[in-house]
């Protein structure tokens, strides 16, 4: 196990009927900025219990935070909040309004432009309380310090983190993913899974709990994830999912074990370049990640292959092979596609794939910094 | 899966070396008193390698916070602490002297008589702001915000929480534990499994996450608890026998599920009948716990049997009986034994034992309160 520092300070309620308690977590005499996307939370009834909960308090709403948040409507909410004196930030929805929201409140309190958080990681060292509701099990957001952030002039994707910008609180209450349309659901099974996996699919440093964790989040998104869309007002299922989702990404499974995330930065080149949803590009790229860099994660392929997918039978060779068959078995099933061809990208976008990479810096990637581009590019072209 | 909140602020700073990380966790002003047990951190070079991290902090030790501790004890570090105008404590050693810590934090700043935090739970609302280096891997105590209090003139033993009294952070620094002798480490396996126990052999709320994690404490248990007796200075071992302690009793795994802790009851007066140690007692009880609630336990004492002990074969109560007797092999494995007799304790004891329990108002203990005292009687009548 390698050393670590862990500290996670959100507050997660957790279940039906849970909105209510904003009233205990936002504090009494609070202006709050309710935060969110487009108009779901109005029809499916999310935004009148959180309006309800917070009573007399004064709150205005700011609409249309986009997926992939940008910075260019982030900074109207900053105006936004300026002008109307709030005090405290509530995230309504899923990843990207509560990633939107923790740039939001970091902005409200930094001196000078507040983009340097992003492009030149100016820390953070003061933000604006926030809390969240979330209605999206994805992305772990609710209960990490992380943002990824668009510049929609110049094309970045950026991230952040400070111990400033964890949620104080984050409201988990299954029925608010009732209504979630089936591929938003599917991609956030996926996500999860991903997300699970770049933590524990590396090389063995002997940290049995977190493997044993991280076996424990990908056999419960495997039972539940097909369930969730089949059933959508199961709630035992939308729960599991739901905090399983939660917990992939809060900072537990990845302390103390080395982390690989070259998934998730080839994933990102195809969103930009072709705009897929982000989840759809990790089912394409996993696969090929895994069977290029075989060897590298041998011992750990053969653990995952047997715990979470209870291969047991043939040679290494066959048992890696049917692991990485499963993963993506899993993934079509999630009605997730998993080749570049089922999205209408040819093979003739590697070499764009591979500029862009190159020129973000992205030549040494994975939990060993042995990623090159020429690896990258085997991936992608595995991947077509 | 049940409703829950789940907050847990405390810093985790796990690893070799890292009581130098003291000098960024306490404050640079800090009046310190390093609270203590015995001797053992003096010859093992905890204590110096501790304050030598502090370096120009004024800092005071108080030794001889005992197993179990006491009030009469702690109120002297109290006042040691008052005379010495300390406004930071740093708790040194295993449960007991971190669970003694929270109770001098709390009275510290309490208004009137500090044991009616205990006898008449009157809330803590404030405390002394601490830390802790812990040595011992079994209570959890670092990583939670409870403590559990005897008062040595009259023989009461009680239990508090505070949000006041979690751990800012929590040095976890596996080396510390190679000079433990062999009985402290197999009571602490035996306490973490316990815990996790006490949390998961219930009855199914369909919280799949929670019951994944529980099992890979305890798989990971029934692993390193023998290699950690058969080789003390194995860090992989010692490290993961830490990790997984830590987290079995730090709110994750029972959150959204019922608990029992009727075998934490039964025990507890068994060590204030004979005076054996706290796991020694949860060794004795759990076994013969298991056997009487057989019918209210089924379903999830089948799933415990194959998932922790690969148990498959053999109608459900043949399982259920392979599965209870495991638990009891693995406890003598770790050299624990596990009838009360092996201590010298006759059945003339149990009708003691039932009146105090009686005495004490545990009377419909367990998940369900359907451990009656008939249930306890039959429960100790088993251990004998």
């Amino acid at each position: 196990m390698q050393n670590f520092t862990f500290h996670n300070p959100t507050r997660i309620i957790f279940g039906e009927g849970q909105i209510a308690a904003l009233d205990t977590q936002v504090p009494r005499e609070a202006r709050v900025l309710i935060t969110c996307g487009g108009g779901s939370i109005k029809s499916n009834g999310v935004l009148a219990q959180v309006q309800a909960a917070l009573g007399e308090r004064a709150s205005f709403v700011f609409e249309g935070i986009e997926p992939n948040p940008t910075y260019e409507t982030l900074m109207q909410a900053v105006a936004v909040a300026r002008e109307r004196n709030i005090d405290f930030l509530l995230a309504v929805g899923g990843g990207s309004v509560i990633d939107g929201t923790k740039f939001i409140a970091a902005a409200l309190k930094f001196n000078g432009e507040p983009w340097d958080i992003l492009a030149k990681q100016t820390p953070v060292r003061d933000a604006v309380p926030f809390g969240s509701v979330l209605t999206l099990p994805a992305t772990g957001s609710e209960m990490n310090n992380g943002s990824v952030i668009s510049h929609r002039a110049n094309g970045d994707k950026l991230f952040f983190t400070s111990d400033a910008t964890y949620p104080l609180f984050s409201v988990l209450d299954p029925t608010t993913t009732y209504s979630l349309p089936a591929r938003q659901i599917a991609n956030g099974v996926v996500d999860a899974f991903v997300h699970t996996v770049e933590q524990y699919l590396t090389y063995p440093v002997d940290a049995k709990v977190q493997d044993r964790f991280a076996e424990g989040l990908l056999l419960t998104l495997t039972e539940v994830g097909p369930q969730a869309l089949a059933e959508p007002k199961n709630y035992a299922v939308r729960a599991n999912l739901m905090w399983t989702a939660t917990l992939a990404l809060n900072g537990l499974i990845g302390a103390g074990v080395p982390q690989d995330w070259a998934t998730h930065m080839l994933g990102h080149e195809i969103t930009a370049l072709h705009g897929l949803d982000h989840a759809q590009t990790l089912a394409i790229v996993l696969p090929a990640m895994l069977t290029v860099r075989k060897e590298q994660k041998r011992a750990k392929l053969l653990q995952y292959a047997e715990r979470v997918w209870n291969i047991t039978e043939g040679s290494e060779d066959e048992r890696i092979d049917a692991g990485i068959a499963a993963t993506r078995a899993f993934f079509e099933r999630m009605t997730v596609a998993t080749r570049l061809r089922d999205y209408k990208v040819s093979g003739e976008s590697v070499a764009t794939l591979i500029a862009k990479l190159e020129e973000h810096g992205m030549t040494a990637l994975g939990e060993r910094g042995d990623v090159t581009l020429e690896v990258s590019r085997r991936v992608y072209e595995l991947a077509v």
